[in-house]
């Protein structure tokens, strides 16, 4: 639906993770896009080229991706803008931020005058059941995190490429707008009324062959207190057979929650297993999944080392050093 | 915030138990309704006089409150005439339906010509933040269930009861549509979108008088595989500093979900502890209120006799041998 390649919009990111979604299509989709824009003050950047969106029009771009997160808030003036000048060049554009594209007045009579597309991928595309607690067959494998944004949708993206690479079946199922962009399709389930939330889960992981791993993207933590209820509802609704614990030990803070601590690796462990039994008796933390980006490689190698030996379980940086040994450890699951 | 007094809408209803919702409204709020309004055929009577619907605004009736469940899951011809004579005279009208008011094109329109206002509790009626996670004053408890549907929304407004009989400052924060439509105002938790459900209940649960207690009206379960999201939430945006622990002795599977073993108190316990202390690293596990509905006196003193000595805290039920147990212990706090 979304027309590609892309130019992707970081705007006045406050900083790299801001731009986490733009990042996240550069990593997994590097054809997709031709550049990137980039506002006054943006303190993000991807490496690609910057471009105006006349000179994006002029390389192929057929859509403005927006890659930047804005936290509750809205659509600023400045933005507003900037995106209207992408109207006018020729772009679409694509978002999953909560403000929707098609409520801002502007942009709609805009895109509506020239013929362009504004696609909100946050909003359900379908209504979801109440999660019905029946077992599926097939395998599911579950990124669980000390927080938010540590990683689980690089780490499932990073299994699910990997799992690929053998031949063994695989899919990964996004969970949220990055995702959705990236894959073309999934479940943004922060948008999801809360009733339906482990129904939509089990909507997006049905019955598949024995042998088959859906690698379901994570969300939020059970430790956030902020975004929690989704991170359980992704638990109960997904009936794992597998969790990966997700980590990047340089967080002084739970994202967003000054004052609040994250939990230890093993305090996650014990926990998710708690509560992913309910609907998995059989359920097993397999292997860890550690962010180095902010640790320089020798440093990485040590802690990855120590927490291997303390967890006694595989403790890996997939996007690093590839997620080998994470699908090694869910195969012989 | 929905105008009292009211008249308790019966409608049709097949049996008492159609008509739980005003029964609840009667039960925990007798001064708010003024009368009862039956159509021919209803069988639930609630013992409040029978009024027409001039009668109802003679005696100062502001609302019209729906106080039974559809048949059908549609709303009838006959219920939509007798909800258009009571806007004419003089009636607001609220409705905790599936099937909202708001869909009701003849409704909405006679509504809109006289200035009356339409009250769908079971969608949110504004629109609730992101948990921020900061500490909030004034105390507050939070009923946590086995399962769904154990007795949680009776136990707050049973507690919140004693504690104005003993001049306590108490409010009953209520999280679903039968609750809603007994205090007038709170959060339908499970229409709420899955990013605001913990801002949801912090917006409804704000700072406070130091010696004020928010009865926070459970929802869910976390170990129902349906609905954990919506109580993890509740747990994270309410930072309660006391739990009471709700069960139903003689349920044998979860709620909607056979298969699926109840958690026994222990585990409840131990869990719903872990999880709350992330937000309030004080919290206690106060009580436990168990719905004995379904035994006689004497298995009910026995089962409430060996857990109470099993767990350590009062075990009670709120609704058959009062709250004041349960107020003591929070009274300690």
């Amino acid at each position: 639906m979304i027309k590609s390649p892309y130019l992707l919009f970081l705007g006045d990111a406050v900083d790299a993770l801001a731009a986490k979604v733009a990042q996240g299509i550069k990593d997994w989709r590097p054809d997709l896009s031709v550049g990137q824009y980039r506002m006054k003050g943006c303190n993000a950047d991807l490496g690609l080229a910057d471009m105006s969106f006349d000179e994006a029009v002029t390389a192929g771009a057929k859509t403005l991706v927006i890659g930047v997160a804005n936290r509750g808030g809205t659509i600023s003036v400045e933005w507003q803008s900037k995106l209207i000048e992408a109207l006018e060049a020729g772009l679409d554009i694509a978002s999953g931020l909560h403000n929707l594209l098609k409520d801002e007045p502007l942009l709609v009579a805009k895109a509506t005058e020239l013929g362009r597309q504004l696609f909100d991928v946050r909003i359900p595309s379908e209504e979801y059941p109440i999660a019905s607690g029946v077992k599926r067959t097939g395998k599911r494998c579950l990124a669980v995190g000390t927080d938010c944004s540590v990683g689980k949708m690089y780490t499932g993206l990073a299994i699910e490429k990997e799992m690929l690479k053998r031949n063994m079946k695989a899919t990964f199922r996004s969970t949220g707008q990055t995702g959705i962009l990236i894959t073309g399709n999934g479940v943004p389930l922060d948008a999801v009324i809360a009733d339906f939330m482990a129904g939509a889960v089990e909507h997006l992981t049905p019955n598949n062959d024995d042998n088959h791993w859906d690698l379901i993207e994570g969300q939020g933590s059970l430790y956030h207190a902020s975004y929690s209820g989704v991170t359980l509802a992704l638990i109960h609704g997904g009936q794992p057979d597998a969790l990966i614990l997700c980590h990047e030990p340089t967080r002084k803070h739970m994202r967003g929650l000054p004052g609040y601590n994250l939990p230890n690796l093993e305090e996650l462990r014990d926990t998710a297993l708690i509560l992913a039994r309910v609907v998995n008796p059989n359920v097993k933390v397999v292997g860890i999944s550690v962010n180095t980006q902010h640790l320089i490689e020798m440093e990485a190698i040590a802690f990855l080392a120590e927490t291997e030996s303390r967890m006694g379980i595989p403790a890996v940086d997939p996007f690093r050093h590839g997620a080998s040994r994470l699908v090694d450890a869910l195969e012989a699951c």
